[in-house]
């Protein structure tokens, strides 16, 4: 049902409408934005969600303005639903992509001991690799790390050749925090349903700028957040647990909204995903990811993912030409993350320069990404990241800029 | 130093402007709100200071924005500090009172065994109690519930007795959720202190309708909300952590911001209690909070609770003079939750009488303090919580309005 609906909207190829986009970000009057990967900006739609709710908050009573938005708070679980093509009893609403990860993985990971392997990648994101250190400490578990390949994807023939028994858990990033990389998920997908191994995929950077679609990648939990490519407002995430998994998954954290207290001496876990919530969340935020969500599929994902993949590659071009300036993105395929570095000013400078111009960037150092970012003997990063409602005149200013330095 | 200033704040007893006051509550009007135990109503400056931020971040982004603001975002730091009298290092910021509860709880409860004793009240919030069993289930933990005394508050003479060197946490709630009642904490704190016990304090009913002292109360943990009585926005909260007990405390969850990649195999936690943070939040939100926790400080705690428990002793006098009206409030100390049944109507359905006639009022039931209702025999109650912005006219409303059901 979700897929027939979905397929219209995601997959009927169309230019994006850039300018109409843009009217509807007031955010391209004041600055211009390639740090989407940090956070995006909001369109109207979205911060107008937000703060109408906190208006009526404040008029009529939150629990009483919770109660008169029922319908718009299902419609965020809706909106899920339709962009990872699953349905909304499989949908938790977070306060961000990290909680949504450590939610599942501390979950999952609670009975894995000593010669438990979890398998992960080489640009995996530090606050995924911190907790699979905690775990290993305290539990005795392997973690381990598939090699990557020749275009500094993750090998899947690797990756095929350690599997065994003993593997409890796949946890990698789609598309990891520094760069332009996109892992192949979905043939890791193929692997882990191949040997019936839990997978969750950290998809914080991928969803909003390309079709993450769980069906088709085959993950059995993934995470998200909503202010990045989904131009969501902050303190918003979700987290997604495959139905035939989530009976089996006791959340670390219990209150009343996951579980009813039932006897002196017991209590019952929700059946559907939101036993991974809790009962306070920010309301008004959860609206606009809704509303976000809904933006975004219908402009639809691929036609986001075309127009960022065709301005990434303008943008990495251009940097290319400059003397000095290394373009650092690794993959077979490449979104809209593009990094680089300078041989004359360290990365923090040239955001901070760009920044008087005008043009925010972003910045990614060792320790987000340390095993890949040793790899490569790289300290530092700027981080540019497209949407698609960035220019052309857009990315011609800011390769203008770094030249300029 | 802290006690200095706080000093003066606090504790000169002056009138509390309510006219000023409701001049700043767009909320009055439109409703008479006595939910203020579920969400008050945000005042002007905390709502102004939500939606600017959030048109900020619309503007010139989300991380620029948070850069920009960063005075205010400590600011928010400074004033819970101020609020309980600690230091800013001992606070971390987070989504709310339950997970800030349960991140305490987590990790302190870790290594706790077979044999261990938690010592809890009868009238424990379920999302409390339910972790608790939790624990219990999987570690074997012995939970014990300290009886109440003549006046049905917490017993302190019978926790007295019921320590012992298994005892490895006191955990209670200061003001139940379900009624009038405060618990006396301080003394508690005594209890704790002289054995050297961990003692975990669930303020979220307490912390902005009185002076929530962390000192006074001798609390090595606490945990509170913003959204109720302190009348910040939804989705924000705090946990506060003696100084000395936080390097012992490993969080239940580790990211980025709580700890730093250094190697391929470690990472260093932060020696603050920021540890019990993750690296997104709702900066808006955290904005808010600092500026609602400001303005209950600048009105003084006791001044605002004088005038609670003078407003509730009325509706209390008001509603126990309507016939099948029966007021149920526990406790040698009461605050400003006033809750009662009736022997005609369902809480559900007088709360939805009472909201037809502009009137907010909560329920609470049997789940959210099973033990407690169960021992008075109560399945629900209709929950009235009033706030120094109430009027007198306002209770005589809700009088009027509960004798003509």
């Amino acid at each position: 049902m979700h897929s027939a609906t979905r397929g219209l909207t995601h997959r009927s190829l169309m230019t994006v409408d850039v300018d109409r986009a843009r009217a509807d970000t007031p955010g391209c009057q004041h600055v211009t934005h390639f740090h989407h990967s940090g956070a995006s900006l909001m369109p109207t739609p979205v911060l107008s969600a937000v703060k109408d709710h906190l208006d009526l908050e404040a008029r009529i009573g939150g629990y009483e303005a919770a109660a008169e938005a029922v319908d718009k708070i299902d419609a965020t679980y809706r909106a899920i639903a339709c962009l990872l093509n699953c349905h909304t009893d499989e949908v938790a609403f977070v306060e961000n992509a990290t909680v949504a990860w450590d939610l599942a993985f501390y979950a999952i990971a609670r009975g894995f001991g000593r010669g438990d392997r979890i398998l992960t990648a080489v640009a995996e994101y530090a606050s995924n690799y911190i907790a699979f250190l905690q775990l290993a400490k305290r539990s005795g578990v392997e973690i381990e790390v598939v090699p990557n390949d020749s275009h500094g994807q993750l090998d899947i023939e690797a990756m095929d050749r350690m599997i065994d028994e003993r593997v409890r858990l796949i946890a990698i990033t789609h598309v990891p925090t520094n760069g332009g990389l996109v892992n192949p998920a979905a043939e890791v997908g193929e692997i882990a349903n191949t040997h019936g191994i839990p997978y969750l995929l950290d998809a914080c950077q991928s969803v909003g700028q390309m079709n993450v679609d769980v069906q088709q990648i085959g993950c059995t939990m993934l995470s998200a957040t909503g202010r990045k490519f989904l131009r969501g407002p902050r303190g918003t995430g979700f987290l997604y647990v495959q139905r035939a998994m989530i009976e089996g998954l006791e959340p670390p954290f219990l209150d009343l909204h996951a579980a009813t207290w039932t006897t002196p001496q017991e209590f019952e876990i929700r059946t559907d995903a939101r036993r991974f919530e809790n009962f306070e969340d920010n309301v008004a935020g959860k609206i606009g990811l809704g509303v976000a969500v809904n933006y975004a599929v219908s402009l639809g994902l691929d036609n986001i993912y075309e127009r960022i993949q065709m301005l990434a590659e303008e943008l990495r071009r251009g940097l290319s030409t400059i003397p000095g300036v290394a373009v650092c993105d690794l993959g077979r395929e490449r979104c809209g993350i593009v990094t680089f570095s300078h041989n004359a000013f360290a990365p923090q400078e040239i955001a901070s320069r760009l920044r008087q111009k005008g043009i925010n960037v972003g910045t990614s150092f060792r320790p987000s990404t340390l095993l890949d970012m040793d790899q490569r003997r790289i300290t530092g990063l700027v981080r540019c990241a497209v949407h698609y409602f960035n220019t052309e005149e857009e990315i011609e200013q800011l390769v203008h800029q770094v030249a300029a330095l």
